[in-house]
């Protein structure tokens, strides 16, 4: 363990649940010499470097970027494009860059637009374990054990950048994918940002009724999980929402068919009908729970 | 401990997770002598005796519930009106009979029919403990501690009767609350019936897709627990959206128009409108598990 750390600088946009796992990762397997935060808010920033997440508050972006050796932009979405434009002019020649965004297709754009032909030194990457909880608080050393990276590499990427990502990533103990930045957006749309909608949609729904209180007062189990991830970070899934437009759109309007004809079948009392597509429901969540554990 | 238990006889109907866990909720707090089992399934059967949830397969419906102390049928609502018209003639003039199911009103339009002028020995429950998991193997005695169980009391019913139904689920550790059968139907609708609809709809649209393995592998968290109620048992739900059609219709019109107003939302690019929309969910559901952690 006393071996020379595989990276000595990482700056991190954004200490929150991702970007703060991240750096505790890589501290927790004594790959990082110094680790240095940025972010909007000052108590964040105060209560991460408290926390041992960073170790020390960047003053000027351009200037630390110019000699580290990863950047990590773990901010919402919305707020990456004007971090790259910022960082982008004074990226060292050998400072590689990634990102925490649930979005690929936008934020590969955003980096188009900002690196130019310093793009070769971003790999794009979607960590696979949210929480509904957010904020350095929740950050933990183990947050990415075991759990899914998609990596999104570009063409302009030399594959020596993608496999010094991958590292960074597998130091937190990740298990590494990768998929094209579009084909990631449209699988996630299915699987992650539509589900989060339709949570949300619930209880936004029942939350505005008069007899809320007497509604969440039988709400149980069943409910409690349904209803999990719309405890989550709304800016963060306005980002979401919005770079990811299209797909989303997509999936909500199969979905809104698919309501439709249960409507249908429960408007004409076809208990076949229901239990068939309530049993064919059963059976791949079963299997799938059940891949999941081997 | 060496009192006398409070019920002689037990009779369930359906000696699955609901009335299983009845049984051994009752034997735990040693408030019942014995306990006579029916069910559609011999092997099912077999196994709640082997399990010790059950102390005898029944044979006789009609004489086993002539000196019954206690009767709870727990199967699915879609057979119940079979079984309070077998056992109506036979049921003696002590006995009391409650019920598992998950909606009311239908329950106790069955019960009407079946009972006649012995309604009032009729006390309609509904356990909220239910779980995706199903069968007497699922069965646990303290499936119902500190859980709710509402019941429906009806007009017919005396006070002593309600009382003792309201006993046998409380040596089970529920907490107890009442309500109007049409109001329970409503609010179940909203908070439960619902809930599970869309998660069926989820999974099974994403089921009959050909990239399903595909997008199966990237699903996480967030999606196993919106869709853990989509394992619920196909039959069971089947009959709870068919018993609560009307208030589970009204209740997916209203969701349907939240969600028309989300997809206008994120059609025009409406950031702030769905951040609103994110913002008041977070809220509400972050106030309901706080609420229920006290």
């Amino acid at each position: 363990m006393s071996s020379t750390p595989e990276f000595g600088k990482v700056v991190v946009f954004g200490v929150g649940l991702i970007g703060g796992s991240f750096a505790l990762g890589l501290k927790a397997a004594e790959q990082v010499e110094e680790v240095v935060g940025f972010g909007r808010s000052l108590s964040t920033l105060t209560q991460a470097l408290n926390l041992g997440i960073i170790d020390r508050v960047g003053a000027n972006a351009g200037q630390e970027v110019a000699d580290a050796d990863l950047v990590l932009i773990a901010t919402p979405v919305g707020q990456m494009s004007e971090i790259m434009t910022r960082i982008a002019p004074y990226l060292g020649s050998e400072t590689v860059v990634t990102d925490g965004g649930s979005t690929k297709s936008d934020v590969v754009a955003m980096a188009r637009s900002a690196f130019g032909n310093q793009l070769g030194q971003f790999v794009p990457a979607h960590p696979i374990a949210g929480a509904e909880n957010s904020g350095a608080a929740a950050a933990r050393a183990d947050l990415y054990r075991e759990k899914k990276v998609v990596l999104t590499p570009l063409p302009e990427n030399a594959a020596l950048t993608v496999a010094r990502v991958r590292s960074a990533w597998e130091w937190c103990g990740a298990v590494i994918h990768e998929l094209d930045a579009q084909e990631h957006d449209r699988i996630f749309a299915a699987v992650s940002h539509l589900p989060h909608l339709l949570s949300f949609a619930l209880v936004h729904e029942l939350a505005l009724r008069e007899n809320r209180d007497l509604l969440f007062s039988y709400a149980a189990s069943g409910f409690r999980d349904f209803t999990r991830i719309a405890a989550s970070h709304p800016e963060m899934w306005r980002d979401i929402c919005l770079a990811n437009r299209v797909a989303l759109l997509g999936e909500l309007d199969c979905y809104r068919a698919q309501l439709d004809e249960l409507r249908d079948a429960l408007q004409r009392g076809d208990g076949a009908a229901l239990e068939k597509t309530f049993a064919v429901a059963r059976s791949a969540r079963r299997n799938w729970d059940q891949g999941l554990a081997k």
